[in-house]
């Protein structure tokens, strides 16, 4: 593949590997949901695929792929088992921002190293968990330690972009160190409700050694627009997670209600998809998804045209871009818990077997979307629909 | 306990013994949740408390209770376990067809014997599912023969109340006869997403016999007002199971978010619950439940009403009755799918931790709220509304 | 009549009465729509009927009616005419702060008053408006100068109930003096977009003189648990205005149904009535109505169980007062809205002709609804699930 | 201007023009919609500044603008005055007409007269009512006798579109017949809530004689997919005139609320843009405006696409045009109802001031909105989503 934009057929070949990979998928993600835990062997999967090469650049021996495929890759595969597809986006999120914070050495090692060896990004970058405390060595460096909560795709990876919390500069550090490093140790002990396979767990640092070329963000480096671009692509991961969701889901009851769903008997109808009630959730919930896909697709381009930037992203490019992932991710919010509690409006009651798992889409969903409150997406929209007033740049806007 | 309407000092004694019962099956109900399967135990802690009794009347030995207050005990213990309180439910739903169906010797003979043994009922009436056929026997009665799905409280029950389709007559044969009757066989077979514990399994019936005298509705018997009451006696068990997984829900996200919820950082607030988007969304929540509360209790009061009329019951009071039942039944369903989604819009990311257990009130209210389709519930309304049409009387309408 | 609550019978008979009144309102009602303006004679047609003495305890001479009834008859009476049914409803208002705020000589006079010369009152109490100020006279008294805003029913009335802020102690003089009084100028101005006639105009004072004999609540008076009841009957006095906006609607979208609409070419039905989307419009509406409407009943119950205590009314009994009625005004105001958005996808595009003025419906709701904030009202509710935590006692909340 | 797609330059002047007819527009909106009636020198302003001819095509004198583009320049002017909007698109729709249904000759006679003339279109086609007939006449031609409703732009028209019922065939006539023809009347007898000056009244056709050269549909003549496009057309166009007025309306509520709006008393902020709930009305509805706004510009690509392959347009391009048209008008239908609903939740109260006029913005949206009944967009959109089953072919979907 050579150096410059993916060409159409590039797209095309990526597109049918997701869904390859998402057929594969979907044969054990119900039972996989019930079990929850770690998914080795699904990693693998992704990995045999070549799908974490996607945004590593072709001149270190990657793929290349703009953001706007990667998200619709990752999408496609939340269309079947958005836990895995949570850890191949989280992957190219943290790659992506060896690629935004890192030196050229820095670049060039970990893209490079990413390439060759076909490494597993996790995250160890936390904003808000600020337990995880960095401390000046003497010889250079910092030392690590404490603990560190929501680590997707911490266990089993093979490197990890760090933060903490540095007292003395009140302010964070961010390195790219590997999973192995000594003191680190990755728990699996993510339980919740829904992502069940996430490895979202916690992570401990003991007295980790982080060495000065390790860092891609040193204590009370001064802000730029770019660190905060990786919030975009950060948000705009969700945005298509929660698509890949409503898709998955929507997709079901459509399926569903062609080939076993019974007319309700107050219904006149011969076959359910004729009742009018159904149609009118079909209707309205597609509605709901194709706004919600378009303004997923514009800001997936918004992201690549100024990703592509690199350190000139200006004030006024990540602004436009936050605000683009916005738009997309308040409409994907709605779009998939509506699809995913009207699905079973579809459905009927035995859509509720546990053997079909249909709630594990509401589930997924209900966990995900709570990542950062819509309430205060929501606020940001209204202050830059009122004002033209950017989102204040955060870890989360 | 006179024979007369309940006091006011006896509704507040069953209350604080339904208080009391739900604060006992709370210790358990997630985990039981998890396991799902009969909850024989807990079955049986319904039964030393007296709650069977409710429905029972005085005459015979039980409490009778009015419907209000056996709908309320309904409610609360469904707060803490809404598949514990359906099976109570079902039960007083087959003893209140057996009052409203029964000859005067068939209620003396099956109340009585409920108030004695404390019986448990459970359901196998299901007119939807005509796979249990009834066959005219040459010496008189029917043979039961075939199986039957979602028997609520079947399993571990004492007494069923049964249905099988008459060919020949082309009409619902209804039967009140021990669980026990050679036949029989319950299965263990309930496997839904929510309501895991109500025991909703199949039931087969292998030529089983059933006498005359144990019919409480013969094979073409001419439809009366009072057969479809019992629709009435069924919705607004649904309606109050609804709202007590809501009054529940409601309940600990009101508790979370003043014990455990960390205020968002980009809030302003110190506490969570000072949070104006956090307060909204208590404050529709609690506009949504107080509607559908009123509605219920309303609907309570005018089922009591009827109901103590007997056979008397006419068609214009079936009519109202079903109309009243199917106001709460629509604010129920509507407000219990929004509480329990938007709970999580209270608790924020660490409400969805599985210890918590909250995605079982969801779980439960859309398993539940599938019973039959709102959609047809609300176009009766419209009906109703727009022609002052009663529902067609049917086992769900 | 006699001096005890009004029995059954004359509750019927005063709700007959606003129905008479209602149906010749109603002739007039969209052309008066369309002129806006002061409605004189449909003032007096208020008076004739008796409806201004409801209000008014038997003791003096009045009907003494409820607050449950006076609520209802408003209600009925704003289903043909919101407008005027805000007349009567504020005059009321007025006549319950006199009972509430009056001392022995002053409720003797105004009550006794408004019994024999059947007095129309009018307000230009408006705390948020500041403009009016109270001046201490040396000889007694104040003096009260300046505009005053939103002055509902003063306009062609008798008496006024007025406020005017009092720099010197920074609080509010109320009282209550004649229209007629010198220095008061009643402007013609009100020109909204709906509730056309209720003459809500400004009202100028220009060195009116208040004797002491005529302030209801003198500056810096203590504030008790009393003086924010007047909140609630206002506040409930919306609700119900609410409440009547949207039943006329309804009925006005179930009668064009019924008599005039016509069934859409893809429904393939013959009565447009029994378009299952049109069901499905009048069964939601319904149901939202319903809600409002037992929400609104217990509110009034509510407001009169404690508006009969007088003085000893509690700062508890004003709290749950003001939940119970903050309840029913955020159910009323959601179902007013969606009731006359939504009646036009009952009639259709030739409902919009404005010879039918379906769209006053909307309009008067639309207008009304933003006497205060509904968001505030949510809050208040939200912090009262969340911490039982009563409303600021406020002019509006 | 050159024959070929209007290059980006063009757009801009267009674009900008229609800027500047708006600004004149906006200064009478209000006092006109008050008025009603016809806008004779309104539309000659549309005239004057050249925008009838985008539609037609540059080899006959015109712009040959792409539809994307006029449905653009039909939005901006909606968002100050979607009734001459309105006006303006419903004239582009009959020469869209004339460009898929005319024969090389008609088009050459029509198109170029268009250009040379500037004529003004207006529509007598309406599906729906069938009083007008066509007669055939002996010596060929046909003679159209009867009323036709709600023929907008037919007041003050040069040249018509008029359909007529020929009951032999069961099939309609379509001809372009200038207005002055003898024998036909327009009355100026539309008087709906909203819309008012979209000259939308009845026209009267006496023995109208109608040549064979006129008529661009035949009787009988054989259904194409070309025929049923004209429906794409014109429901593209209501989605630009609601797009326009949720435009227009959210710009009027942020211009309040910066320069005008009042910081509610319980709010605690000074500037009214900073109250939290008023945010997240702001926020919200931007959203749904931004979701219709893409899928509208979307549909019109699609549009333009399929339009410019004339008779080679495809049953299948007419199909996924007719998908994409019918998902771009629900989403701008849910989002103009919304936005002028809850505009004034930003204003508050003073915002209902007749002299705003802001609600014209709800009474243009709600009138224009039941063109054709959106549940059966929706049911259209439902049958897509679940059998990928195009919308039949109609004068509506």
């Amino acid at each position: 593949m050579s150096g410059h934009e993916t060409p159409h057929d590039d797209a095309r070949h990526w597109l049918a590997v997701a869904d390859a990979v998402a057929s594969t998928l979907a044969t054990t993600a119900v039972a996989r949901d019930r079990e929850g835990g770690h998914a080795a062997s699904e990693r693998e999967l992704l990995r045999e695929h070549g799908l974490l090469q996607l945004s590593v650049p072709a001149w270190a021996g990657g793929v290349g792929a703009p953001w706007s495929l990667i998200y619709r890759v990752v999408r496609r595969i939340a269309q079947a088992d958005s836990a895995l597809a949570h850890l191949l986006a989280f992957h190219h999120l943290q790659v992506g921002s060896v690629i935004l914070y890192g030196s050229e050495a820095q670049r060039a090692k970990l893209l490079v190293g990413t390439a060759q060896k076909n490494w597993f990004w996790g995250n160890t970058l936390n904003p808000l968990d600020k337990r995880t405390r960095a401390l000046d060595r003497e010889r250079g460096g910092w030392v690590f330690t404490g603990d560190k909560g929501f680590c997707s795709g911490a266990l089993g990876s093979d490197y990890l972009l760090a933060s903490a919390w540095h007292e003395a500069s009140r302010s964070l550090v961010v390195a790219a160190i590997p999973t192995q490093r000594r003191g680190i140790t990755v728990h699996d002990d993510w339980d919740a409700m829904g992502q069940r396979q996430t490895d979202s767990g916690t992570v401990t640092f003991d007295s980790v050694v982080v060495e000065p070329e390790e860092v891609l963000i040193a204590p009370g480096a001064p802000g730029t627009p770019v660190v905060p671009f990786r919030t975009c692509l950060a948000q705009l991961v969700l945005v298509n997670l929660y698509l890949g969701i409503a898709e998955g889901a929507f997709e079901e009851a459509r399926r569903y209600t062609r080939d076993e769903a019974r007319p309700w008997l107050a219904s006149g109808v011969e076959r359910a998809g004729d009742d009018p009630f159904l149609q009118r959730h079909a209707g309205e919930l597609w509605v709901k998804l194709r706004g919600a896909q378009v303004l997923a697709d514009i800001a997936g381009d918004v992201v690549q045209r100024h990703f592509a930037q690199g350190s000139e992203i200006t004030t006024a490019a990540r602004g436009e871009t936050a605000i683009a992932v916005a738009e997309a991710k308040v409409a994907a919010h709605q779009a998939v818990l509506e699809i995913t509690n009207r699905l079973f409006d579809m459905t009927g009651a035995r859509g509720t077997q546990r053997r079909f798992g249909y709630d594990r889409f509401w589930r997924n969903a209900r966990t995900h979307t709570l990542h950062d409150p819509v309430d205060y997406k929501i606020r940001d929209l209204g202050r830059w629909a009122l004002y033209r007033q950017f989102p204040e740049p955060t870890a989360y806007s």
